[in-house]
């Protein structure tokens, strides 16, 4: 049973890891058609997202069977109910990568990024990506140094979150409305993208230190 | 064990209305504090926030220990699955109702609602409010006319959501960048939280009807 429930995992651990990678090319290519103005790679995005749906509700599934049919505890158990709220996460960080696709394509043939925060939003875009893949490796290696860099990077999307309101609050800030209102929802969606990869790497975190009251925290 | 696993379903049922009510008095305190610059208010409802996170967590442990101790399985055991998910849009949606009291105090002693969406906030408000009270009279009844009771609401306030941009993105819109922001973030926020709502209230309809697939999407 032990063993079985070991393959199980490892299943489990792999699914997750194929999520995961498809969130961060969902993400590397929204921030790149966002920076861009390249509304046929927005599609890409928009398109691509019901795969990931698709694929969480699988792994829902698959751990909605594993529960049933071996029954696990202590430990065990909080692994699997953790993997759902790990695909929950990632499914949403998928929803998010197509929320930025959406805001490219609404704008084209005009450009989402507002004047004056290209560099920006440049910025918080690959860090983003860079949070994604580190999430990757966090999930397929459980090496916890990851987790300490997706929490680095997660603290400069703040910031750089911080400065945009600063920017677009400021005299020298020219934009419409339209691009103030771009500028809101672009950074919030970038912002809580790194939130919900910081909430993950926490629950891997509690894999390895038992510490659940964190890994359960709402991002 | 059936009797045992009853009473335990019952005990989760009251948790997550007793969670549902705490969110109720959230969105009506924060709305009403948003319409009315109350900041006193506001700090109410921003300090209460972690007695719903700290009543949600307590549910998650309750449900895992059912999980182990009883080890449900089939119809039995979605429904502890649920309970998991239920509670974790309910945390989410207190912390929507906490973001609309901190955009309160950010402005305060200005109005946190830009002039000229003064009535079409208070409709979004006043909707948010009906929704949670519909969402936990379904908790509490399990009738599934307030299911669909949700889901008007939350068309009505998509709608609005809609004609926040439509006013901010018109020729009469005179708000300044700071009153954009704050339209844009507040309009998103009330949004959010019918979308969770509705979410809660598929995964209800799901006890009565089965339909999993559509109770576990995403809001």
């Amino acid at each position: 049973m032990r063993e079985v429930f070991h393959q199980s995992l490892e299943e489990v651990q792999a699914r997750l890891v194929e999520i995961a990678e498809l969130v961060t090319t969902a993400i590397e290519k929204a921030t790149t058609a966002f920076g861009t103005s390249d509304v046929t790679l927005a599609e890409e995005v928009i398109e691509a997202d019901s795969t990931i749906d698709d694929k969480a509700l699988a792994l829902d599934e698959l751990a909605i069977e594993i529960l049933a049919r071996q029954q696990p505890v202590a430990r065990d158990l909080r692994i699997v109910v953790m993997s759902l709220r790990v695909s929950a996460s990632l499914e949403r960080m998928g929803d998010i990568a197509e929320h930025i696709a959406q805001l490219t394509r609404m704008r084209f043939p005009e450009r989402a990024i507002p004047k004056g925060l290209r560099s920006t939003f440049t910025k918080m875009g690959r860090l983003d990506v860079e949070l994604a893949h580190a999430l990757t490796e966090l999930l397929r290696t459980q090496n916890l140094d990851l987790a300490d860099q997706i929490r680095n990077a997660d603290d400069d999307v703040d910031e750089l979150h911080i400065a945009v309101f600063e920017k677009v609050l400021s005299d020298s800030w020219q934009g419409e409305a339209g691009a103030t209102v771009d500028a809101t929802l672009a950074s919030r969606y970038h912002e809580r993208f790194a939130d919900h990869a910081v909430s993950v790497a926490k629950k891997v975190v509690y894999l390895a230190t038992g510490d659940w009251t964190e890994a359960i925290t709402q991002p």
